[in-house]
């Protein structure tokens, strides 16, 4: 929650330079994002965009590459009028990423675009593959564009932010050089949806679970990422990355600690992290002891088939892993990860189960208190309590409480992008990941991938597609949890 | 939940006794209860009803009584069939309450119906007017019914259980000479409710609520027990009696008892009546000192005109007043109690505030979590927490987690008096009140009587028929709490 607003001056523009401008990401993203922004009157006074892509493409076929992409991703409705105020911010411009006599142009055509008494702020924005996020970074330097007078220079960067700690260091060492960390914005679209921004309002502004929320009262905590959908197009990448590296790293491992942190000193943006780096720094070490009981991989039927990927790989689409959290709050109680591609469902959430109350005998076994904090496709809450069933003979049955956040604001919680190029252009970085999570991350994720490679081939079980996973997974609980509450739920 | 379950003989017969057979109770109540209960098989083996009136009738004009009552009183569906078996089961009786001879006359017809190798039990419920619930009750005994050699005998009476301490003990000396206090079943209706049964389960089986369940997180609890309805044809009773005597004494102190009880070691009926009366026992004595800030008199316009009401009548149609519980548990948590006539709306239930949670500001003060336990006319279960309101400001909402049990279960939830009939035949009297509590409470609302009966004229505040009570409620909550909470509510 920090922004900066400059009174030094009266007068401000801000030009987003987007590299990956013909890219997927920028298509079905951010340019939905952006035309949002703009509809709803948040983008900054006097905003255009330069859209950077290899292929040669005036600025007017761009901009109807954009109403189709509109049309397409835009989750509202179209507006016509606002499309033609909003396209005419966005100019394409082409550049070759390793030719660095482009990047000098491009600073020409920034510097032709500066207005005498008027700052400039700059939004570099990376919707490239990885291989580039170097180069484009050095070059921003190389060409001069980064001394440019400004108010801000930011850079914003996708994932995957390297394939292991050492890549990353190496990477970040590259980018360091040329941006501050306090520019640097590593974007992790799922700490931006909406039920996972909601998780600080639902742990600190509610009494009845703020004090409960902890060891004594919880007995374990389920994340799970389950997609419908196998690799697709994108098995030349996903086949040397895996599940590990491309989802419990970044996306499952951020949505734990936001679950587990201590309640910040404050919500500014060092005082959340501080929180996230000290749950990160907590994790129990990853040893090799017992493998089968805290790790199952999975890789879906035929993702060998896929195109692409190697006929012999031993890649996992799917990973099942407990983690434990060494502090006073959280000691003894397990964190299931779980995600997947080729599942039967696509469903993210957070389940909390609270320890069981059976305090008389009704008969039967209470069922313990579940707390689902769903964040997609579905936002929402849902409480599942014990009550006695009506009637003259005291039964118990279980039921859910819900606060439907998809039903009672339809079509009103904006795309995840949307948060976090508002967040970027207005400096507020909390939502975006800082180095030292990173490492930690990575180290984690490292000491897991170390004990798997040395027996990956021989862990793997294999699963359907359109499956709950491999059957492995419903002994994986332990007896203190009673359930995979993903599989208890038809969605 | 005691049974008794005769081993030592095969053969059993029960016969309920209907006393007041004629009125509104009985068919209101007391007749669609039994059939409901006969139609799902509840009632037990050879039961039989006599029901006792002063008029001159016979069965049969009587069964077609009982066929109308069923038709308009009965939350089911009719079934010719059911109501066949179920009115065989029914006899009418004619007997002058103050005849002696009469009741001589009703023991021989009980022992008319004997039969050879059949243990007989005995349920005599006092549908009568209170005037001559001692009368009929030493009578059964100078007739020698009591002396009769049975299973068991039990003695159901209905509210009002005396007019204050004193006359409750000279009732309760005379029915004690005739029954013991295991076979006394005293009615509180209220008790019985569906969602008043929930809240030992709410409490007990639900290991989030457990925790939390006190002073270190509950504000304050609002019990609301509100009327549309004036006194109709009650009047001559009701201007006698008042709000305190009619609603406090009873109704709400056990809501009260209930919701704030500490875990009984068990539920038996014992175990659960103990913890009562340690709640009845711990209030904070009623005093005369800033009367105005604990306790309120409402009385509705237009009640002075009603039938048999004393046109200079000082009757409390209304009352609020705040209550303490001097333990462990409750130190300083205000229970507010409202009950009255003639108001908005037609609604009970229990309202628990939690305290605020307010850590971060999110440009304005959370609202503190509410759980609605909702009584009727709606049965259900609603908890008001804190979100984030979709968008991309961070922007505080209250929203509401529903449970509906009047959507789910709709028409399940039994009338309190089959549940009542049904515990009085199986010997379980948890749902009844005990002697004890009957003293402790008539010695509460004794001690507030006392000290409006000074004053009585001079506190009482009128109010509209349909209105939400005299203006002095909403000041009448302290500044820890935040709202009347009916005041919020549409119903």
């Amino acid at each position: 929650m920090n922004t900066d607003i400059d009174s030094s001056t009266n007068k401000s523009k801000t030009t987003m330079v987007i590299f990956g401008g013909t890219g997927d990401l920028t298509h079905r993203k951010l340019i939905p994002a952006l035309y949002q922004l703009h509809i709803n009157g948040f983008l900054p006074e006097d905003f255009t965009a330069i859209s950077i892509g290899r292929r040669d493409k005036t600025t007017e076929e761009y901009r109807e590459d954009l109403l189709s992409s509109i049309k397409r991703f835009s989750s509202r409705n179209f507006e016509e009028e606002s499309f033609e105020s909003f396209s005419k911010m966005i100019t394409y411009y082409r550049l070759n990423f390793e030719d660095q006599s482009d990047y000098e142009d491009l600073r020409r055509e920034l510097e032709s675009r500066d207005k005498e008494g008027v700052r400039d702020s700059y939004m570099f924005y990376l919707a490239v593959s990885p291989s580039y996020f170097s180069e484009i970074v050095l070059n921003l330097k190389a060409s001069g564009i980064r001394e440019k007078d400004s108010l801000w220079q930011r850079l914003v960067i996708e994932k995957p932010f390297g394939q292991d700690l050492e890549s990353a260091i190496r990477l970040n060492d590259s980018i360091s050089s040329v941006f501050d960390e306090k520019d640097i914005y590593r974007i992790d679209h799922y700490v931006a949806k909406e039920m996972i921004q909601n998780i600080n309002m639902l742990r600190f502004q509610n009494a009845i679970f703020g004090s409960i929320w902890n060891k004594d009262h919880i007995s374990n905590v389920q994340i799970t990422v389950l997609e419908k959908e196998g690799v697709g197009t994108r098995g030349g990448y996903y086949d040397g990355t895996g599940a590990l590296r491309d989802m419990v790293q970044n996306h499952l491992l951020q949505l734990l600690a936001i679950t587990a942190m201590e309640p910040p000193v404050s919500l500014d943006t060092d005082d959340v992290r501080n929180e996230k780096v000290k749950v990160f720094s907590s994790l129990k070490p990853f040893t090799g002891e017992h493998l089968d009981e805290k790790l199952i991989l999975g890789q879906y039927r035929g993702y060998q088939d896929e195109e692409k990927v190697d006929p012999d790989s031993g890649t996992e689409t799917l990973v099942a892993t407990k983690v434990y959290i060494e502090n006073e709050r959280w000691e003894g109680v397990p964190f299931y990860l779980l995600t997947g591609k080729g599942l039967k469902n696509k469903t993210a959430q957070i389940t909390i189960e609270f320890k069981q109350s059976n305090r008389y005998n009704y008969g039967k076994v209470s069922e313990p208190n579940i707390l689902e904090i769903k964040i997609q496709p579905d936002e929402g809450i849902t409480l599942h309590l014990n009550i006695k069933e009506p009637g003259v003979v005291d039964k118990i049955a279980m039921v859910e409480m819900d606060y439907c956040q998809s039903c009672l604001y339809l079509f009103n919680s904006p795309d995840s992008y949307e948060k976090l190029l508002l967040d970027a252009l207005n400096g507020d970085s909390t939502l975006f990941t800082r180095w030292d999570e990173l490492q930690l991350t990575w180290k984690y994720v490292d000491s897991i991938l170390e004990k798997v490679n040395e027996s990956r081939k021989s862990m793997l079980k294999a699963y359907e597609v359109g499956s709950n996973g491999p059957e492995d997974l419903s002994s994986f609980i332990d007896s203190g949890a009673n359930h995979w509450w993903y599989l208890n739920r038809e969605y």
